[in-house]
């Protein structure tokens, strides 16, 4: 034997999820960006919604990639990064290491199978619309 | 007046002519890439089917690029570069410019709206799915 | 009807902007970068003067993105990021975002079609030619 | 049901197949880069012999980028390619689109489960150090 399964998001789960970020996104009025990442953190599905700011492009992708690396939502990475000085200081500006709100694992019987990562509102816009999206795939926030 | 209008493929659009070239490569026995651009030529919507070779995760937005920065399918570049010796020889190797099938323009009432780039297959095969993409959100293949 | 209609600055319209910029530039007494932006922040025209720091010329092109991205002069944005911890942390340090003056929307009839980004100076004096710039195209600051 | 399940090379038998292929690799006398992929093509392990050319070490990840990616050997890409025109004048240049020897697709029970990337030698000698990894994987070159 010389290889292990994983588990991973499949295309039309990960289209949903982003429909219904999206649709919440529509809700609370703002444009967003939407990225959802697999369980080996690569793109899967990206939807820019219209008017949403182009530097959120790359946003969503770094939180979904930030997620699904950590299994944390991004900013829960925030509150033990904060407390502790070197990370603070080195970590934060590591290329593609989100520590604000918008990332989220996507966890299905207790295994990551992907990421949903969301930018172009406030952060905490950005999460409803993360949650959103987790709900409509039967996947709760971690 | 400062300003142009222009026209771009709307969201809903986008992911419309994604599902329908998804649909396309399911029904030939592939998975691919699908790559949407809006006219300003930037990611509008993606799609990485369950099996897609991560190498087409890249040429399927750089087909979108090509097509959109010169309103014409990729394959079509190839046509007249064919014949051109230093454009053969130098644009072909030049960063996200495709010359083989697989990209096409997004074309309504006369004006460039967005492209759509496809790869995972062979080129006919990534073509055939552009235009059941373009078919069904009323574009014809330019 | 697959498509939306988006106004973008022309592009007499932002060498004008940058031409009167690098007025006020000569008239304070700095050389700078200047960068103009469309509404899909992509670059319309650039021009260094003579003798400006080379470290400035990606800085006006962030600022103009950053602006463009957010509808927002840059320095704007570090008034509200400045009392949020995660941000703080974060975001100041993505790259391409700028929090410091020098990037200004370009606003016409209360619609985004492009920004202006100029570093070399102080970013008190890069500010007073973004001015200078909007004021030549007939767009207040926002 | 949410995901779908995808076998991935372990991380022991990734380092025995690179342990393997450098046996061959000091056996033959060169010193070579040796890169194992996973099923999403990601760097699973890697090994560069003492005196292996830098270059090189590009080049192995990249035969196994190909390789995972298209479930063949690298080799095998240049047959079919060199006698299709567009694709001969594209894609032998696309970024980490590798057409000679070198890398090899890593199949268990008919299942890519990873790929392996050798660079340093000539690429028939690459091929000799691919063929030992696998061999000791108890996986065939396909």
């Amino acid at each position: 034997m010389a290889s292990i399964s994983v588990r991973t998001i499949d295309a039309a789960t990960a289209v949903k999820a982003a429909q219904a970020a999206e649709e919440k996104a529509k809700e609370i009025g703002i444009a967003v960006c939407i990225a959802v990442y697999d369980s080996s953190s690569q793109l899967k599905a990206y939807l820019r919604m219209d008017g949403a700011p182009m530097l959120a492009r790359d946003i969503a992708e770094d939180k979904a990639h930030t997620s699904a690396s950590f299994r944390s939502p991004t900013h829960g990475l925030f509150d033990w990064i904060s407390k502790d000085p070197p990370l603070m200081a080195g970590i934060t500006q590591y290329p593609r290491f989100i520590v604000f709100g918008g990332g989220y694992p996507i966890v299905e019987d207790g295994e990551l199978i992907g990421s949903i990562g969301i930018s172009g509102g406030h952060y905490s816009q950005d999460m409803e619309c993360c949650k959103a999206g987790l709900a409509a795939i039967g996947c709760g926030a971690e």
